[in-house]
This record gives C-alpha cells, structure tokens and sequence, in this order.
C-alpha cells in the first residue's frame, strides 16, 4: 500500500563523470570555515544570552557545521583517514549533543505552554516568545488557565528553565573545556588540509552517496507506514499509561529515520557542491519527523513532571491530558510524515 | 468542499400513488404492539438484571418502540389529533430518558475501561464485559496496569456502577408509577386505534418526511465539516482544561444532527412498511454519531472523576490522560463522519 521508495533522483544532473574526493574535500573545508567563523563569533558576542540574539545564532551555525561534517565522515568513512576520522566522530558527536541540549529545553516548554493554552481554550500569545511567562500571567479574553493547567505550566516552566540553565552552563563549561580547543584544532586543520585517503581524489562519490540514501528507504520501509496512514489509529498514546518506565519504543525507529533522512540530506549537499535542487518531499518529511521528535520528548517532559512529588491533583490532571494531547501530536506527525512520502512516490 | 447534501433517494420505488396516513396508523399499531410485548416480558422475567437477559432485552425493545413513536408523531404531527398527540409526547420523553439512563452509565464504564486498559499497554480482556472487574486483576502479559490507571479505574467503577444503580432502580420505580401506567394505556389504545385527524388517512406522507430530511440537511450542512475532515486537526480537545463549566459546547450541533438523523431513519421507516431500504451511509454516519456522543460522555465522565475530592496525583494524571483520549474519540468520530458523509454523497 505505502510505496516506500525514494524518487530516483538525480542530483548530479548538469554534472559529467562521477563526483569524486575532490568535492567532498571542497566540502568538509567549507564546513570546517563555517565552523571557525561561528566560534569567532560566539567568542566575540561573550557566549551569554544577554547580547541580543548573536550568541543564539553563533551557537546554531557551530551546530550545524558540526552535524555536517559528523555525518560526512560517517557517509564517506573509506574515502578518510581511518585513525583521524574515527577519532574525530565521538568528538563531534559530543559536541552537537552538548550544544543542542540547551536551545532543545527551550523549544521543549515553549511547546508545552503554548498547548497547555490551546487546551485550555485561550487565545494564541501573539508573540511566541511571551508565552515563556504566560503560564502565571492572565492571558486575554477567556483565557484565564484552570488553576491545574496554571501550575502545571508553572511546574514545567521550573523544571525546564533549571534543565535549560544547566545546559547553558554546561555547553559553556564545554566550549572554554581541552577537549573542546583539541576538536577546535583538528577542525582548524580541516579547514585547509582534508585528510582524504590516497585514492580519494579519484573515488566516486555516489555509491557511497547511494548506500546512504538505502539506507533511509530501508529504514522507512521498516516503519508501520499502513497504520500511520490510517488517521486516528490511537497507536502513539497505546502505552500512555504503561508501567514500563521508557514506555514509548515504538517512537525509536521514527527517530532513527530521522537521522537517516539528514544523513542523506547532508550527502546531497557534498554531491553538489553544498547546492542541492529543493526537494520537497525531504523537506516536508524532515519536517514531520523533527515534529514527532519534538512532540515525543515534549510528553516525556510532561510524564515526568506529573511524576514530581506532592503536587497537587489538579496539576496532575493537567499534566496527563497535555501529556495525551503531545502523544496524539506525535501520531499526527506520524501521518504526516506518511502522507508527504506517499504522494511524492505516486506523483513521479 | 464537504458536499453535504443526502443523495436523492426514492424509498418508495415500487410503490404506486402516494403514501398517506394509513400507513402511519399501521406503523404506529405496529411500534404500540410491540412495545406491550416488551412489557409484558419484562413483567414476566420480574425486571431484575437477575435473571438471564431478558430483561435487558426488554428494556432495550421497550426503549426502541418508545423512541419510534415518539418520532413519528413529531415528524407527522399535522395527521394526528393535536390534543392526544401533545400530551403524550412529553410522558414518551420521559419515559425513554428514564430507561436509557441505565445502560448508558454500562457503556461508559465499560467504555472507560477499556480505554484505560489500552493506554496501559494491557492486552484486551477477551470477554469485554470481564473488564468490569478488571481495574483491579492483573491482566495477562504485561497487563499489570500502573497504581494511577488502577486507581482511576477503581474509582470510575465505583462512581458509574452507583450511578447505574441509582438509574435501575429509578427505572424499576418508574414502571411501576401511575405516570408510566397512563402512558402505557394511552399505548394500548393506539395499538387498536390510532386518533388520526380526519383528512389523515388520505395525507401524503411524504412531505413531512422530506421535510424531517432538510432538517437533517441543514443541520449537517451547519457543522464544521472541512475541519473535521482534515485528520489531527486538534479542535475537540481545544477547551479540555478550559475554567468553563460546560467545556464542550462545540459538541451539542452534532448531538443534534445525531437526534435529526434518527428521525429521518424513522420517517424512512414509516414509508417503507416498517422495511427501508439498507442505506449503508445513514448506517455509518449514525454509527460515527453514536460514538461521538459516547466519547464526548466518557470523556465528561473522566473530567469529573478527577474532581473527586483528596484523588491521589497518580489518578489525576491517568484521568487526565484518559478524558484527552476521548476527546480524540471525539475528533475521531468527527472525521469519521465526515467521510461517510462525503464519500456517498460523492459516488451518486
């Protein structure tokens, strides 16, 4: 029924002969530049939130060079020097994952305020940002929140404000670290000299390019696409209430696609010189999946705050039904995700 | 974009010259005779849920012949002698709403089980009405629910198996009252007689039932159908913590279309000899109907549990997570509707 493979795209047209090293080495040096202006950058913007949005910025673009040049060195792993890159990859992977935790936070109450709104009937802050504090405050027309969903937010605005506070201080504890300068220096060299292996130069690109984009048809072909196809199937919230303390498994290969997607995303980018063509479908599809990401760890952050002690009945109540109202986002973005493959497949 | 006009059937093909009257007199002997059957079976087995099922199959026809009763006379008024007719259609409300509650309260706590026993994870109890008892067995496999989901359940069992109680003996108290005596003598004499107005029994029927027809129309017609008809779309849980006493108003039009659809089915009935036609899409959309209303009163149901004074937080949460799974029941049945609605009225 769901016609799970990729369009045979061609993104080398206009190209002659096969993309070899050359171009991924173009790219890594690419991305390593970007690396170093944004940690200039950052460095000169102080890395505190207290000077407008710089240092946000700074932070976001040393992130995605990051992932860029982590993934490219897992994609195209045989055409690197072996000892060089797999050192370099744990490195990379704890630095994206140190700096994202704090912007994730952030996103993660902004979301959960701005439903405990929606659930209780009020009117949209008009500026998402103000609902960081609407939680206590009075929102206009009917919106004055139950005294539940009130502490609710509140509770979350606490607990999420103090994850995010830390996070802030770890990934700056992170970037002032040894270990940081040590993955600073390596990608500094990166920036002028890639270490391709001897016949790199000369490698094709696209198999490994393809093995990739394989990779994420099979991993999609694997997912209950059927069943997310059928709106209301009442999968996502089937374990709401389980006893089992990591109760949502079923969003792990979701979350696996995701990564697979952005992997093949990034390997267009080094066929094409950092320029792919739009393509919609990935567009839309990497869009459903980071909604399913976010909804999913949204109603973890809900669960657990219910699970905080002595709070009050009413809090809790307001917790499950956000909690509820974050698992059928996650099965929304589900269909989503199915609908957006599905018609692209059919369409070509 | 929602077509929404019912297709033009013809349930009197075959028939030559209109229906008049007559054939709302037959059909009302018909509902009469069938409704002292019920009662005399219900005397009969002592209208104690003791023995066996006869008594709730009693009840159930008893309730069925009332409801078709007190339809026609409200869909072919004009035909029948004003005085008689005005009188007994408030005792026939009152009386279906004094049988129905029962069986109701059943339903939404079977209902409610169920649902907590799929948001835990457990596998279905294969005999649904073994569920009764099932908030507090240890279901097979990794069934055991959670303290919350237990308590919740406990909790609902014992407030709607009070309420359920309370209702039978209403309805026992009822039937025995010189109110139902009088309604039921004004049966028996419709069983023999029906006190039609003197220029009836040469009436077309038909206008009053098309008529019963564009009432339904318009009130389908009045839904937010393109909304509902967009999968996820998010609107039934929009006041699920809202301060407002009566949360869901958003539900009483399609209540209403539910009600205005049963009076058409009846109508159809009336014209046909008792014998209409199977129209799948008036089955379907008054299934989906049905299940709204029941999910839009389950979820009510749990809303009020959890304001039970001194609950612990654990069964707030699992409230709360269950009234927010109804409320997608709700959303559910909506798109459901819609569908049916749209698709027959597309293939026409």
């Amino acid at each position: 029924m769901a016609q799970q493979h990729l369009e045979p795209t061609d993104p080398l047209s206009g190209h002659v002969g096969p993309v070899t090293g050359d171009a991924l080495a173009g790219y890594l040096r690419a991305q390593a530049t970007e690396f170093l202006r944004a940690l200039r950058q950052h460095r000169e913007s102080g890395g505190t939130a207290a000077g407008a949005e710089d240092p946000v910025d700074a932070a976001r673009a040393l992130r995605r060079s990051v992932r860029r040049i982590s993934a490219s060195l897992h994609t195209f792993r045989p055409l690197l020097e072996p000892d060089w890159s797999e050192n370099l990859r744990p490195e990379l992977a704890w630095l994206s994952g140190t700096l994202g935790l704090e912007h994730a936070y952030e996103a993660r109450l902004e979301r959960l305020l701005l439903a405990l709104h929606r659930l209780s009937g009020a009117v949209f802050p008009s500026q998402p940002v103000e609902s960081r504090t609407a939680g206590a405050a009075p929102a206009p027309d009917r919106g004055n929140l139950t005294v539940g969903a009130a502490k609710a937010g509140a509770l979350l605005d606490r607990q999420l404000t103090l994850a995010r506070t830390r996070s802030h201080s770890t990934a700056l504890q992170a970037l002032g670290s040894s270990r940081f300068h040590a993955v600073a220096d390596h990608i500094a060299v990166l920036a002028s000299e890639v270490p391709l292996t001897k016949t790199a130069p000369t490698t094709d690109l696209r198999p490994h390019a393809s093995a990739a984009q394989e990779r994420l048809e099979d991993a999609v072909t694997a997912l209950p696409l059927v069943t997310a196809g059928h709106p209301y199937n009442a999968e996502a919230l089937i374990h709401g209430l389980s006893p089992d303390p990591s109760p949502h498994p079923q969003d792990a290969p979701w979350h696996q696609v995701r990564l697979l997607l952005r992997l093949h995303r990034y390997a267009r980018e080094v066929l094409t010189g950092g320029n792919p063509p739009l393509d919609v479908r990935l567009l839309t599809a990497g869009q459903a999946l980071d909604r399913h990401r976010d909804a999913s760890e949204a109603s973890a952050a809900a669960a657990s705050a219910a699970r905080t002690p002595r709070i009050a009945p009413a809090t809790a109540y307001a917790l499950g039904v956000l909690h509820a109202d974050q698992r059928h986002e996650v099965e929304a973005a589900r269909f989503a995700f199915q609908q957006s493959w599905q018609k692209q497949a059919v369409s070509t």
